[in-house]
This record gives structure tokens, sequence and C-alpha cells, in this order.
């Protein structure tokens, strides 16, 4: 089985990785428009061979796009043109709605399956990928009903090969969601480590005394601007609602500090403490 | 040695577990208004004995108050008058200004030394405590010019003991630096967290496509709202300013995302990146 991966980076190298673990007799052709990412990603083994896209596509019984969002909406119908009647594409993007909508103008429409696993870590490049990413992780599968039936299945395998757990969903409720559960909390990050470091221009040293807490909230603020900031843009506008919401929230939280209101911070902490019903599900589906 | 801990929650908890671990002929007295928390604590072994405030305290060369910081200042200058000549007061509260200056107006003021040691976890309670919190975190100690050479020395050996490392601060800048890179993340963690289980009211099951980036940033909204809120009010004036700008941030990234302008959010989010540097220094310090 021969499949390209457009895209070298940790969700490409590391979805081929998982793959290249469980499937012995796996070809894998990589494609990267920067030339050290290949050279990377053949010396880490994360593939066997590099071509140019079209060779790689045409090669290949399936593809896989595993670029930043813009990217893939930018490729997906030039790669379907080019797709091999027999083969199968999928995307790996963190936004669905936007690439579903373009991907459904094409003719070949349902030889493409819109899928976004949901991992990752805050490090970027072929250097960041590992065979076990994936595992475990949940995948959603979206508007499944536009793909063919084998496409699905072709898809749905890799991912049980993977040990991944899979989930059904319209692409417009998945980017919904998304902007809650995951964008919401890269802004958050984002802002409160650029937040800190402005403060710590004018005071030195402040991170002597940063704890565990401090590193588990602007972790995400490691990540890569190159991938994100094309997610933020194809999901704006439920971004901006829950972003909306959350500084709705820390205005409110201000205001309540700021009156010494001790028994509404509490209200709103306690609320917040359900919280951990929430992770210990997280926690259990690992 | 006798030494007194008043509150049996993680920190009063892990501190005494800490020292018993190191300290074959230490004895440690339990007080706490808490009658659970105190057969808890005899139970786990995080005491030897339990006693009232005063006996406890009179009985004891070291008192540690390990309350909510609203208790700390409540009680800091009662511990005082009883404390004996020859014993020595710490604290371990998250905020230290205001308790500061509140024990300075005692004539036994130089019996005290302030602390705070940067470490906890989101749970709490005595069943939460274990012996290697405070391990290798800092332990900052506030406003050293006013504790006896004496006092100041037998916290720092059992700093010591704990394996911490020692910085000293003055108390207000101690709480200023803390607003930005310990009280804000908490904020920022339960304002997420209550933002995000409001948006579930309305739909269900979004939780089923959280990863380990969304645990990460709420992970602290699981803290005690009854340990933080007094946080909040203690050091609301540090805390405002670093939640405006916080706020500010947000806006502007709200902003820069409703008219997709890309260069704008990399440009933010590669400010952010350099949080990485700050990060791996916390990481080397553990």
């Amino acid at each position: 089985m021969k499949i390209c991966i457009i895209g070298l980076g940790l969700l490409g190298g590391s979805f081929s990785l998982g793959l290249k673990e469980k499937i012995k007799e796996i070809h894998v052709i990589g494609v990267d428009v920067n030339p050290l990412h290949v050279e990377k990603a053949l010396q880490l083994g994360l593939i066997d061979e590099a071509t140019p896209l079209e060779e790689g596509i045409k090669k290949s019984s399936l593809t896989v796009l595993a670029t930043p969002v813009d990217i893939i909406s930018q490729q997906i119908n030039k790669v379907l043109d080019i797709l091999p009647e027999t083969s199968v594409l999928t995307d790996l993007g963190s936004t669905k709605e936007q690439i579903c909508k373009i991907a459904d103008q094409h003719s070949k429409r349902n030889q493409y399956v819109a899928v976004h696993p949901i991992a990752g870590t805050e490090n970027s490049g072929p250097e960041a990928a590992f065979a076990d990413l994936l595992k475990n992780k949940i995948m959603i599968i979206c508007d499944k009903e536009k793909s063919s039936p084998q496409a699905l299945m072709i898809v749905e395998l890799l991912s049980n090969i993977l040990e991944m757990r899979i989930r059904y969903m319209p692409s417009d409720e998945h980017d919904r969601h998304l902007a809650y559960v995951s964008h919401l909390s890269h802004i958050s990050s984002f802002a409160l480590g650029a937040t800190v470091l402005d403060k710590e221009q004018d005071e030195q040293s402040i991170f002597d005394m940063a704890g565990s807490g401090f590193s588990s909230t602007v972790r995400l603020a490691k990540s890569s601007p190159q991938m994100w900031s094309p997610i933020f843009v194809q999901n704006k506008q439920n971004i901006s609602t829950a972003l909306g919401s959350y500084i709705q929230k820390l205005q409110y939280f201000k205001e309540i500090i700021d009156r010494e209101d001790a028994p509404a911070t509490q209200a709103l902490m306690t609320q917040a403490n359900d919280i951990r019903r929430v992770l210990s599900g997280i926690e259990k589906g690992k």
C-alpha cells in the first residue's frame, strides 16, 4: 500500500509513523514545500520517499493533506483534480466547515473523507512527530454521508489501526464545538503568555516565581503561529462568539474582585469547579 | 522538636509530611476548625496529635499558619499574642503584603517569618497532601530584615531540609509579581471553565472533543474557591491591573481575528512563543 502525505509536520509525521508501526508493507511518500522538512522526514524515517506533489498523489491509493488549514483550502480541489479515480483523499485540518464547503463543489467529492484527529502537542515540525500521538485519541469524521462507503471505510479502518476512537459529526457543528474546547484554550494561552511577557519587560525575573500552574496555562502559547493563524481565520465567527463570552466572563470576574465581592467570586469558581467532572471524563478516555 | 500546623490542607499537610520524612524526632501538632480534617490528618499520619489552637501554639517551638489568607490576616496577631517568646511563627499564604502589614504592628514581629512556597496542585484538603510537594520548589521569604536572625535561620533551615530553593523579596513586590505568574493563570482558567460549561448547557457532549490542550488550560479551574477568593481580595489591586491587561490583549486578539488580520495574529502569537524560553527555565529549575 502506498500513501502520500502532504505536509510533514507533527501531525502528518505522527500519522505516518503510527501506520508504519502497524502495517509492515506500507510505503509512505512525503511531500513538503520546505526542503529541510523533507530531508528531516527522510532522515527520521517518517517517510520512505519524497516526490513532488503531483507524482506523490498519482502513485498513491491514499493521499493525506496535513498542512495548515489555509493551504488545505487552497489545495483540496487541485488535489482532487489530480487524484486517481480509485484513490482516497483525506485531510487532518483542525477546521472542517470551510474545507468541506470547498470540496463539496468538486465532482470527486465522494473520494474525500473529512477528518480531524483531536491530538497534538505544543511542538511542531517533523522532529516533533511520534508514533503514539494518535493512539487512544478521538478521530472526528465530518459529513460522512458525502463520502463514498468505500472511501469512508478505508479511513475508518486506518483510524482503527491507529487505535483511535471515531466520532461522526456535521462539519459546521464540529467547528462550533471546537471553538470552545480547543481554539479558545489556545487563544487564552497565547494572550496570557503575551500579557506576562509584556510585564516582564518592565520587571526582571518575575518568572523565578512561576510554578506548575503557570506552566500549565501558558503551555499552548508555544504552539505554531503558522498553523493557528489560519484556523482562527477559518473559524472566525464561532471563535468570535466564544472569545466574546470569555472576555465577558473575565470582565465580570474583574468587577467582582474590584468590589471585593467574595460570595460572587466563590460562586463563579464553584461553578467552574464542575470542570472536574469533564476533565475526569477526558482522562478516562485516554 | 514540636511544631504546630494550623490548617491541615494540601499545603499544611505536605509541609508536615515533608518534614516528618526528613526529621525523625519531629512531633507535629495539628489544629483545624474542621473536625473531619483533623480526623483525616491523624488517620493519614500528617500529624501526631491534635489540640486546640492555643495549646498547640504554646507547646511548639514553631507554629505554621497554613489556612486561607483571610484567616491568616485575622489570626496572625492573635497567634503572635500567644506565641512563646522563644518560638517562631511562619505562614504559607499566597499573598504577603497585607499579612506583613498587619504583623508589622505587633511587638513580636521579629519572631515571625513571612514565606510563600510556590507549590500546589489543583486538589485540596488533607487527602491531597504528599511529602514531595515542596521538594525542588521555590520558597519566597519576604521582608526578611523584619525577622530576627534566629527566626529567619530556622525557616531557612527548614526550607533546606525540604530541598527548596530560597528567594528573598519585599512583600509588595511579591504580590505584584504573583498577580502575573500565578493569580492571573487561575483567573484565566476559572473563567475558561465557566465559559465552556455555560456553552455545554446549550449543546450536549462538546467535551467529547476536548483534548490535552483543553485539559491543560482548565486544570486550575478545579482549585478551591475557599482558598482563592481571599487571595483575589487581598491582592485586588495588582490582580485588577494584570487582569485588565489580559482582557485588553484578548480584546485586541478578537479584533484582529474578526478582521481576518493574519499578519497581526501571527505577530501576537510569535511574541507569545517567547514563553518557550521562560517555560524551559521553569522546567530546568525543577
